[in-house]
């Protein structure tokens, strides 16, 4: 697989200086944000990853979809359009989806979840058209009140299956999906919904908002040489993309945190697996 | 159900001002630690709970299974067996166990659930002779790694049901589980399984570490009035344990603290939902 580094995991950098780093490293491609294209342009972010030989494996995001109040909803419509405009803009294919947390006040987990999947049939029919597939990410179950009420990857597929392959995915976080006793099982019925697989390792303990305090791949325990080859198994030849957001990392000069993500990431594909993963 | 407040929500008191507050307040029983009944001699802490009409709700706790180490794995055996002892003698008959996370610098989750399983198969038989029932508690994801391997409600009942109802249940404790999209159908499947419900409150943001910062019933995104009908209705009628970490109520005097519990759990189980729970 290729490596592709996410934008979020080196934040200290300006995306040319990334774009540089991974080209003189041989690094294949980089994750981009809404907020990066937004300040060079969409013209001028594609083609500074372009002429660098480098491509764009996806843009981080739209979603946000659990918004209760019908004006902010539309406006929330109207905003997942654009990115998904912007994704096929910045020249990639994948448009990360995070759904949203619950509404404030609210208890009605299910409820939230139905909108999102009506959020999802929505958008999907205008991101088909223009070559875009939502990849609709499930976050760790520590996020679904806050972030994203999507939690495992079955969910996350049982949305998208409700629309063509080709116009919504599902995105394999190692980090959000780990844990899951039904991953085994999950990531087989993804196949080929599978449309971006990332990828850092859970360490403990984690800081105050739970947000910053990802590993780099071999820190933690999470079996990425299995996870990978189950992910490829199931069909998924794209690009591994390493997302890492860590305070740790992002304090470090942004040449010396991208030799970090390199070397850890060439160590965690070759690493025997210290045991057996069963479903 | 009866109210009962376990121990670890107020520790600033001792057990003997916990018992006599909830005396006081018509509170039916207390949830008790290990290291209570340790300090005071099981007989003086049954006795002190009972001489004030209360009872005994739960024992926490055994487990911690997952060591790799045989000498350290039969020690865990040998203090689980204690542990079974001193429910009997305390005068309940629910021992909480917490599996215990993945062994330091492992990544074989799988492994580590396979062996929870064997562990309490081993232990079953014991605690059944002597009226004691391992209750199997998942504990929410974010402590998979370092604290409990078994994540769902569906897969403590993997583990239990290769054993008689009576011998081995599970702890449905709204904290751990109001995320799972499975929670309904786990809940109709756990039934007469369910060896008790405990509640509090998620609120975000989780502090550092994410073991302390639970909200009192109500003040979170739990639909608890909806969770305890369901529990109801799969057959449980046992006590509803109050067990909140939370380094906000430790800070309050305990007759404070203590009467928060109460106005929140009176008010949680009273106030209308906000909106459909649908599977």
């Amino acid at each position: 697989m290729t490596l592709s580094i996410n934008r979020a995991s080196i934040r200290q950098w300006s995306v040319a200086e990334l774009v540089d780093g991974c080209a003189r490293r041989g690094v294949g491609g980089v994750g981009l944000w809404r907020e990066d294209v937004a300040e060079l342009g969409t013209a001028k972010a594609a083609a500074l990853v372009h002429d660098a030989g480098l491509e764009v494996t996806s843009l981080c995001r739209g979603g946000f979809f659990t918004a209760v109040d019908p004006a902010e909803r539309r406006r929330r419509h109207d905003d997942n359009r654009r990115a998904v405009d912007e994704t096929a803009a910045v020249g990639t294919d994948v448009l990360v989806l995070v759904s949203g947390g619950l509404p404030d006040g609210s208890t009605d987990l299910a409820g939230a979840r139905a909108h999102v999947a009506d959020a999802v049939a929505e958008l999907a029919p205008y991101a088909r058209e223009r070559g875009v597939r939502l990849a609709i990410e499930p976050l760790h179950p520590m996020f679904c009140s806050d972030r994203c009420v999507v939690s495992t990857l079955d969910q996350a597929l049982d949305i998208a299956e409700a629309h063509p392959a080709d116009a919504v995915g599902v995105i394999v976080d190692a980090y959000h999906v780990w844990w899951d006793p039904g991953l085994d099982a999950a990531i087989r019925r993804a196949g080929d919904r599978i449309a971006a697989y990332q990828v850092s390792d859970w360490v403990t303990p984690l800081p105050e908002g739970v947000l910053t305090g990802r590993g780099l791949m071999g820190e933690g325990c999470i079996p990425l040489d299995e996870l990978g080859r189950a992910v490829a198994s199931a069909g998924y030849s794209g690009p591994i993309e390493v997302e890492i957001f860590s305070d740790e990392l992002w304090s470090l000069p942004g040449d010396e945190a991208l030799n970090l993500i390199v070397e850890h990431h060439r160590a965690s594909i070759t690493t025997p697996t210290t045991g057996s993963r069963r479903t």
